[in-house]
């Protein structure tokens, strides 16, 4: 059994209440070790994730929260004479990889007896978020800047969330939901609250059934960080059982207007200091402060993984190419398209790509 | 074997070319029988609903075409005291059940030596019809009303499909597609092209593998019928090779606005040719002309199914609920929510209903 812990000052997370940082330091939570994931326990009558309950390290009376997430489609697509996997993160029920974290997340909160939460996301987060809290039954504030708009903003308020607009950046809605968060409202965050982690974990244990061994290489959008550390953590739980002898070569992505994560990689703090939160169409990574940087540090480094950056109209052309080959995703993850192209060749085989998110949010009315 | 004839005239389908109509007398082409399933021939190796391929009655050479279309969750939702199942069929690659229909489509067009193909939709057909072209690396020449705009458009546009506006109402469309059918293009028309029928039954397959056992009830939404009737068909297969007692009970949903088979089967042919097509938000199913009417009559009837048309208030109410308990589907689909309302009691259970498209297309900007 894994623990959650603070990873400043190593203190258990409360046996109450559902604080999104440490109490004590203000620290980061995270799981102490990788999820304990059994071949043996799956059950397999639950729906969606679910079926790999006994790995998430729920809270007493967490009940099952499924829209039918995770069970993607892993399809293969030609490139150089070699096929790449494509594992379809676009098809989850809210449109993003986020619904196998936010599934958790939501049956945790409510095994805590949450009737609210907050939360200040207009992209995948928000959307999924305000699913699985409909599907809960428990009601969700999302706080936006005032700027978003959209058929995204429609999907939150579709699932009966209440919208709350901000005025100002990004970062004036975030101070909003952290307000609510200090006077004792629970602060929903995907980033900051670690519950997600070991749902996100389940999509390594897909690949191992659908590939039938583990991937050469995974390639994964990364922004906080957390999609790419679900899965090594999910990886590093098959080689701790036994069940795999390696772990993939992991490959982050990121978008070079605001790549925080790449420049620590390889110029370091002082570089990582320097980085403009640039605008990008990669909008799911666009993070100045990724909260798993030190996670991912230490969990990537020693397996000589690598981050990959990419300019913008790289980024735009992969997005055209993957959508002429009949894959409809957001630009986000049109990251991974453009990745693979640099390291095919060097990097061990076979090389599956994440596909964060659904082209359809995309798409805005052409006049 | 089942084989393709003209229903009007018995012919068989030609060895060469790929009329969407009977070249003698202009009939509908169907199959003379169920598709011939057999678990045992299941190709477990195989993506998507190409595990069925057996059978798919496929041309010659006829490759696999695959998006990770089918497996669609099963989920389950509470209403009066009863669990409903949900199909889930939103979740198809393009976000509509059309993928399954597609996928073999495409794939039959290509055992032909197809490079293009023309289509006339700016909804769901279409858009599936533009992804499975572009993964078969097949041209799309898709003619839509001129007035059709916002995301659907920029999906098809998406998948590197040529957009053809067309002046006038959703019939010239039609009409022009139908003149460059004359002229010799192959015209990939979901209606009247009966090969994904097939395709559509694994719809059938997936449920007895999720539930174990048949439905008692099918709800699904009728436009052209060919959704209820590829569904139908699934069952029949079953029954036929032993693998059920007994067929669920059928119920189409239409919208009242345009109920063509709904006056059929409730109040015969009269009221039928008295029908107009009248404005829907269920957009799916605004069809004046429905080409499987006259197989939904043979095949529906014996077993007592019935035909639902629910009001336009109603399906907004419908797709409101749906989304309040974090279900996200296009209004089409709330017609199956509406309906179960009605029946339920009175049906025989469990009662499955198949939510046919994504709500994601459907959100447009909100000012
Ligand atoms: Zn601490
Ligand atoms: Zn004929």
């Amino acid at each position: 059994m894994a623990e959650i812990r603070c990873t400043q000052c190593n203190q258990v997370y409360p046996t109450r209440g559902l604080p999104f940082r440490c109490a004590s330091c203000g620290g980061v939570y995270d799981f102490d070790g990788p999820p304990n994931y059994d071949p043996e326990l799956v059950e397999r009558d639950l729906p969606g994730i679910w079926r790999y309950r006994h790995s998430f390290d729920l809270f007493k009376n967490a009940p099952v929260i499924s829209l039918g997430e995770g069970r993607t489609p892993l399809i293969w697509e030609r490139l150089r004479g070699l096929d790449i996997g494509l594992k379809m993160e676009s098809q989850n029920p809210s449109g993003s990889y986020k619904d196998r974290a936010t599934a958790v997340l939501v049956s945790q909160l409510l095994s805590r007896g949450t009737r609210l939460a907050v939360e200040d996301s207009s992209g995948n987060a928000g959307a999924s978020f305000a699913a699985y809290a409909a599907r809960g039954r428990m009601s969700a504030r999302i706080f936006v800047p005032s700027t978003a708009s959209g058929p995204k903003l429609r999907q939150i308020e579709a699932y009966g969330a209440e919208l709350r607009p901000v005025l100002g950046p990004r970062s004036a809605a975030a101070q909003e939901a952290l307000q609510e968060a200090l006077d004792g409202t629970v602060y929903a965050s995907h980033a900051y609250l670690p519950f997600g982690l070991p749902g996100i974990a389940t999509l390594s244990y897909e690949l191992m059934e659908q590939l039938g061994r583990e991937p050469g290489t995974v390639i994964a959008p990364a922004g906080h960080g957390s999609l790419l550390l679900g899965i090594i953590r999910g990886f590093e739980s098959l080689q701790r059982g036994g069940l795999i002898e390696r772990q993939p070569y992991y490959i982050g992505v990121q978008a070079k207007s605001c790549a925080p994560i790449w420049y620590y990689f390889t110029q370091g703090w002082d570089a990582y200091n320097a980085v403009r939160e640039g605008k990008t169409i990669a909008e799911g990574v666009r993070v100045r402060h990724p909260v798993r940087l030190r996670a991912l540090r230490e969990e990537i480094l020693p397996g000589g993984g690598e981050i990959i950056a990419i300019d913008e109209d790289e980024i735009l052309l992969a997005h055209t190419d993957l959508g002429k080959r009949g894959i409809s995703v957001e630009p986000t993850s049109a990251l991974v398209w453009s990745a693979v192209q640099q390291a095919i060749g060097r990097v061990p085989e076979p090389i599956v790509l994440v596909l964060s998110g659904s082209g359809l949010k995309y798409y805005k009315p052409s006049e």
